[in-house]
């Protein structure tokens, strides 16, 4: 049996961004055997669809899915429909209310289709690249939910009859984006194959004042590195 | 304001099969404005729409999604895939284990629909026709995991802030068949505009052998009612 058969089955969400792909590499360090499921949701950014289909390549993931599901159908996000996206001059004026980029049960959504993959496979492991500390106004990024997600998925599947229980597995949860960052480094993840912008230019290119950007952007000073990717503004 | 803007806004999900429109008559006779989401998910049962749209109609629900997932991706069900529908001569052969019509994840991905559905509405109330006792073997069907994903969809939304709780209605869920069809039958539900069959023909005439048709012909038949739909065979 080689090296790979042997590895545990995993299913990855990746949306070509800072987490997800820091995610793949600590769940590829902890020896699991990544499939990888990313979504065209109706974005504005659809880049990442870019990004997540090199960072699969990347880390060799051969069994990457992009599902189709247009959110746009019900709209109520800034990501999905005509609603600016908010920008500001740093993410110290970021604040905890529910942003307008908070999509209607967006978390929820994707983590059911990784169910469904992971039934497929099969696999009892889901790893998701939520973060509790910086989008503290993102309800489904908390610990709670996922441990009530987690809960939930060992009731609505063959796992309630397999013995085999569901693990959501959110390693970066308690981390800050500096944190992540630094974890990323010393597993060698290229930064320069992600995007994390909300609402990038028609070259793809990161506005630079979004809040994903702006956090994202203090991840890197934080750290004293030099982000590898370009931005349209370095003003903040 | 008009009678309609005083009633309390639903989500239902309507299949167009015998459950769904039966919940869809209970929720409007418990006074809710209802808002209805259907799934085009690759299902080899196309047919189910046009019932949908037609239940959606006689109803006079303005508000009727159609949602594009292709659950095909995953494969891994036989309403999704080439792997044949069971098909037996009473509903006296169903087993209890996980049948091979179980999508994997289903209810749990169309709940998050209609949960983002009834998050931009807005509406605190999702009814789901989901029955325990017929399809005994589908795990997603079952007042334990209606209750969990309750309780995760309460904290994976804005209700975890607003203080106006999520709640699934299951009004089905300890109905047998026959008991369904009594109080649809009661509420005057028109069952000829409903399909339930899982492999109907290019016509999209109902087989009147899978699981699904057997259990609907057997719901009828305790009431001493013909079923107004018709079947490609009618041997039992």
């Amino acid at each position: 049996m080689s090296e790979e058969q042997t590895k545990k089955p995993a299913v990855v969400l990746l949306s070509g961004g800072l987490d997800s792909t820091t995610t793949i590499a600590i769940a590829q360090s902890e020896g699991y055997d990544l499939h990888a499921i990313t979504f065209r949701y109706g974005q504005r950014h659809e880049v990442e669809l870019d990004a997540a289909r090199a960072v699969a390549s990347h880390f060799g993931i051969e069994n990457h899915v992009i599902c189709n599901i247009d959110l746009r159908t019900f709209g109520g996000s800034a990501l999905t429909s005509d609603v600016a996206v908010p920008k500001s001059e740093s993410a110290d004026d970021l604040g905890d209310d529910i942003p307008v980029t908070y999509v209607p049960a967006r978390n929820t959504i994707f983590l059911s289709f990784a169910l469904a993959f992971a039934e497929t496979i099969p696999a009892s492991d889901i790893f998701i690249g939520v973060n509790a500390l910086d989008y503290s106004g993102y309800p489904d990024c908390r610990p709670e939910y996922i441990a009530a997600y987690e809960a939930m998925a060992n009731l609505a599947t063959k796992a309630s009859v397999t013995g085999q229980p569901i693990k959501i597995h959110t390693p970066l949860i308690d981390l800050t984006k500096a944190q992540i960052v630094k974890r990323g480094l010393e597993l060698n993840v290229d930064y320069g194959l992600t995007t994390s912008c909300y609402d990038p230019n028609a070259d793809g290119i990161s506005c630079g004042n979004c809040d994903a950007c702006l956090l994202r952007r203090r991840g890197f000073e934080e750290n004293g590195i030099a982000d590898p990717i370009a931005y349209q503004s370095t003003k903040r």
